[in-house]
């Protein structure tokens, strides 16, 4: 196999949306087209073996996560997917590893049809890099700037989770599925995102931990926090694994959550837990938007608890 | 230097089109506005270092080639470049390194308005990965699928010089500084390409070779060409440093020229000429798009000249 027919052979499917898309794979580049009224939003996020995933991950998880993450960033940004770019380097062409990567992929693409138009595939260590392509309303996305003072902080779903699968899985080797799903399978919150448009002030995706990736939303304004780590969402076998103090460390510190984390006026509290409620994923307040800077997170001895408190870093 | 402050001091520059950009850099994805009647051309491609690119290629050759790569594809649809994405893995955060990088980048990007408007950067092997995004009136992309029998075919620029350079490099170590300019720094098509919309009826930019680039023509349409090997547009240091008959081999079947190749109506020939003239770029008509498919090269013994004639694989 060639390029061209690992191309043909694992990437290239009839699309979803066959309308809005003029040109899909096989030529020099894909063309689009974006609905009057509609804004493109793009994201663009690598995994690269060793760092972002182990050398033992199942190829069709990787295929998932690389795309969940991309998927994750438009739901923060409350934007429909559309399309996606794939740029893929391996090491072989080993036709099964190729099967299982593209079939966790389309997967998850299949779910919101999105449709892979184009990309790129050569030798080299294995990574992956995926682009989204979404759509919003024109003026509507949803950004890190907008939190006001006295906001309050939801979070989606529970934390913790994927930070302790990858600790546990790096001391001995293994953890229980429901971990190294919550690790290799991350939902992207991409209905929540579209359905809190107008309804919250600020969003991100937590995928370097909370408290990191809420610094960011923070720092956009100027503002500070007051979390209360006893309201953090935890899941019950990450505190039946680990006990609820560890596992609140996992929750403000370890990445990999692909949760929402947002801030929405007190007037818009009620909106956002229907909204949430009738899409069935849960949403905790944990704490509110203060108007003096700094993050402070109470019920926790931050010290005791050993936890790292900045997230992870690729160059620290 | 975490990520957060590279990305702030070596790729974050004032956008040279605000217009149209509703978000850059800094948030959970970029948001753009697509101007009405215009589609959005997509082009990705990634450069590893050791497969793409020698060990000791300076920091910002590969930044430019990472973006011209791209910036040819868009040529090759008639597309103008508006913004880019970067997906950059590298070992560690050399200052040196990440300045020499991001300046050749932000010299190619400032020539054409391109804004670099989000991405990714990780720790891993040295790998870029950069998307191009364009604009072109609706329904007007140049596309590899409208070649017709009769249609002559032409070549911008001159072709072989990124081949032999590539090949005198790694057998000697060093070659000729035009050779290496012709390798490391080439001038993506950019105008022509905008500008031969309407005029040319396929298109094609030739990275792998012509031999293999032309082929992707021919297939979409079922068609075949002759080509004539001593119409071919040679360099002058090109057939000095290796004789005419060697140049042609390397015109025929290296990679990396990044010129067009394009297919064209005789009745448009003159406009296509008139266009090239204008902007000071060469064209040379180099055969004709026959109905009966297959290649077939004139003027060269194929085997005599030891030339490969299937362009470079990623996997063979």
């Amino acid at each position: 196999m060639n390029e061209f027919e690992i191309i043909r052979r694992f990437f290239t499917r009839a699309p979803g949306r066959p309308e809005g898309l003029s040109v899909g794979i096989g030529d020099d580049a894909a063309v689009v087209r974006i609905p009057t009224g509609q804004e493109l939003v793009l994201a663009m996020d690598s995994l690269i073996q060793g760092v972002h995933f182990p050398h033992d991950t199942p190829p069709a998880d990787i295929g998932w996560k690389a795309l969940a993450v991309n998927l994750s960033d438009l739901a923060a940004m409350g934007a429909e997917p559309r399309w996606a770019t794939l740029s893929l380097t391996l090491p072989e062409a080993d036709e099964t590893w190729l099967k299982e990567f593209s079939d966790g992929l389309f997967e998850l693409a299949g779910r919101y049809r999105v449709d892979l138009i184009g990309g790129d595939l050569c030798r080299g260590p294995l990574s992956v890099t995926i682009q989204v392509h979404g759509l919003v309303p024109a003026g509507q996305a949803i950004t890190r700037t907008g939190a006001k003072p006295g906001d309050r902080v939801f979070v989606t779903g529970t934390l913790g989770d994927a930070g302790y699968a990858l600790s546990e899985a790096a001391a001995t080797g293994s953890c229980h599925d429901y971990f190294f799903r919550r690790l290799n399978r991350p939902d992207p919150r991409v209905e929540v995102g579209m359905a809190i448009r107008g309804v919250v002030n600020s969003a991100i995706d937590i995928s370097d931990g909370l408290v990191s990736d809420i610094r960011h939303i923070l720092d956009a304004s100027g503002l500070g926090a007051e979390l209360q780590a006893d309201k953090l969402p935890l899941s019950e076998p990450l505190i039946t694994a680990i006990g609820r103090q560890q596992a609140i460390s996992f929750a403000l510190s370890a990445g990999d959550d692909y949760e929402l984390c947002v801030t929405v006026a007190e007037s818009n509290v009620d909106r956002l837990e229907l909204v949430c409620h009738t899409l069935d994923i849960p949403v905790s307040h944990i704490g509110v938007v203060t108007s003096s800077p700094g993050l402070n997170i109470t019920g926790i001895d931050m010290q005791a608890s050993g936890m790292r408190n900045d997230g992870y870093r690729h160059f620290a």
